[in-house]
């Protein structure tokens, strides 16, 4: 039995991140899908919860021939723990899959196996892609899994981010 | 579609929490369980990190007709703010249960509502009681699941308990 | 023009913190009251929120002869910085006015001017001892003064602290 | 009896603040205002410690028709517990004034109700211009009610903003 | 060349402590003295600040012939990622040496080998006895080495510590 | 005997760091050398973690004739209790000397005597220099000290920030 590590934002969880689950699932049984910045949400770039996050991905992948765990972790900004942080959060895992070139340079310094994939940094450019469609009454839909579209909805997830883009600090006056 | 909320610090997940977990089955169709102080390990109190945890629940709920999912909540030390900090790192849920004073005031008085049972604070005897075994070598594994008990030979839980228990502060001497 | 500094938890404002006010006005022109472990509330020993005790400060002082500020300060759980904390949340003040032997170390090592009080400790005592009467219905209404037991009263006080007394955690389980 | 509150980081505090005061005297009985990034202090865009606002803002309003209460409100960036913290800090209010498209998403969210004002972001636009001008040596004072321009000479806030516009990092070389 | 790891908390830096860097000593060339529970201070179990400590520690081994450094490592509270912290503030080590049976089961899960010795806990007995001497008046200068003496009196250490002894909670009243 | 504080994040200690302590040698009998951002590390900004730093500052100042003493001290995100802060982790002293505006504000604004040198910010623009060099294979190695280039070859440090310098965040995708 080998278990996978898949880390992302997952802001929102995309077809980018949905198209690498499905090769990872060819080479494990197992995969955790950590996550990050579990702590973040209501801003333009972390506009949900872990809680909305956790869903999306549950109701995305559950036809998948996959046991999947969704984990949250929150971010101790402290690069230096953050690989013993992750594996104290998570059920064992042998390998780790990411295209973050900080997250790979970690978790190899700390003797983690890591792999990488041809679509180099898909995702980050995709979240980045759908949020700004979301912002600007774009098509993000057809970027996204359907379950994740709904999930969206049903906590109106699109007049959130409108209305947060503006300002992301509540201190502000 | 009904979902329930069940905090608990599992350390480790016992006969007692799976019996909660059995009879909450029969009112819910989907049910969070909150992995309490999930920064918490490698004391006497709290010995098992989150995902030795969530490997614990997940192994011995897999069989039951009820979507589970395994959410660690870390510890923010600020009561005040603890029903907010939860409801955002779980899925949406209808209703909470819990057996702990504090825990259902805290829902309460943020308008949750919460629902006791009968076998009032037997999980947390019970979390002592085994905790105890496994420091004294007594029979603590009739009082978990069976998957519970490999999970907690598979990470040497029984040593790891014998040795903390003389002290539970890292920074001593 | 002089500027005094008290600090308390106030949990709740009673006859001594009172009495120890009354006494400081013949010293000062203001004063303020420092509201400490403001993080903290909902247990045992610190059953009220920060807002719940200014309201407390705030409606038995009003009648006195004497300009006061209620501000809450947080716990940083480090004391080589508690001063300079304390006084980046208060007003300038010239004087700090305290029976603890810890607060008044700290101030002195810091340079500040303190003063004790002969009524050494009795703040402390008649906070157990009203937080006791609560949780045992006894009559704790006669230790405050009048508007705090309204307070406590609004916001069902003495219920809440008869329910978590049991149990200060919300981890539990 | 209504109580609203208005939260902003009053840095420092100025002729837009006070007018936004002014307008909602006219709804409430009682005023908080909640002086957000509390712990800020010393840098470009947070100069002042959140006691050297409590100055300013008790000295500006002193002669207004209405009680004020100054609460000081730590960041805990997280914006999910944001409101439980706020409400946990201030006297409880019914209403909350905020032209801050993440503050009024965030209230709104929990079932607070949440007011703006035609002079949207008028604020935020003059905070700026007024550090601005204590940069540059141009007229801020007639940016500031007139005992703010008192607080802020007797500190040197002049001064210490010229001297850390440059830097806004303790850690450098 | 081989570099060893000795943590503590060093409150003060006793004979026990002495006499186990002289057995260290003999094993390596250079030797960490990992301060622990660097942030705290003022309190009846760690009366010393950081700073006080490296001080006590560089001039009772300067005269030994080994390259000691003496580093402060706060605490983070999360056994699990204790080991990653200690190695991130730390030069580079080989081996530990610890009698605490928490730190040598943390050091031993991540790998890295531990030594203990036949004095066990002896520092620990001997720190609660210093403290425990300094408050009573007796005679705990024979406890310790010389220059530590010399600079618990520079900094009247001993009047810190009976102060602080009746009380270590600053926010009290 | 004097002993001089000398802060700075030492991201690499380079020639810039070097001749500002063989100017301060000339004043002092003993220097420390504060380690900023002693928490941060694996960033473009901050590549190196505190035991590298510590590492490096003291193979560089060993031949010199000054008692020296790197003393890590970790980001608080507070400037009104960071000198405070640096006093509790530091051996007491007598001057502070920096560059840095904001470090100069604190310190003096805190009582603490600072001193300036004519090289006003050269550290500074060294610093981005050298980890600019680092990251596109330019002579980095002619601007700091020899003993500091042979720490960065042991840890693979031009790897480290060649490969991180992409993206400072471990919680993307």
């Amino acid at each position: 039995m080998t278990r996978g590590f898949y880390i992302g934002r997952f802001q929102p969880y995309h077809q980018g991140h949905h198209e690498m689950v499905r090769r990872i699932a060819e080479e494990v049984d197992e995969l955790v899908l950590g996550i990050g910045s579990a702590d973040q949400s209501h801003t333009r770039r972390n506009p949900f919860t872990a809680g909305e996050r956790i869903m999306m991905i549950t109701k995305a992948t559950i036809d998948m021939d996959l046991v999947t765990y969704a984990v949250p972790i929150e971010d101790l900004n402290r690069n230096s723990v953050w690989v013993s942080h992750v594996q104290s959060m998570s059920p064992r895992f042998e390998v780790a899959y990411s295209n973050n070139p900080l997250v790979v340079r970690l978790f190899r310094e700390a003797g983690v196996e890591v792999r990488q994939s041809p679509m180099f940094r898909r995702e980050e450019w995709e979240g980045t892609e759908v949020r700004g469609r979301m912002r600007n009454d774009g098509d993000w839909e057809s970027l996204v899994p359907a379950p994740v579209a709904e999930v969206v909805h049903e906590i109106d997830g699109v007049g959130r981010i409108q209305q947060v883009s503006d300002s992301d600090s509540n201190g502000e006056a």
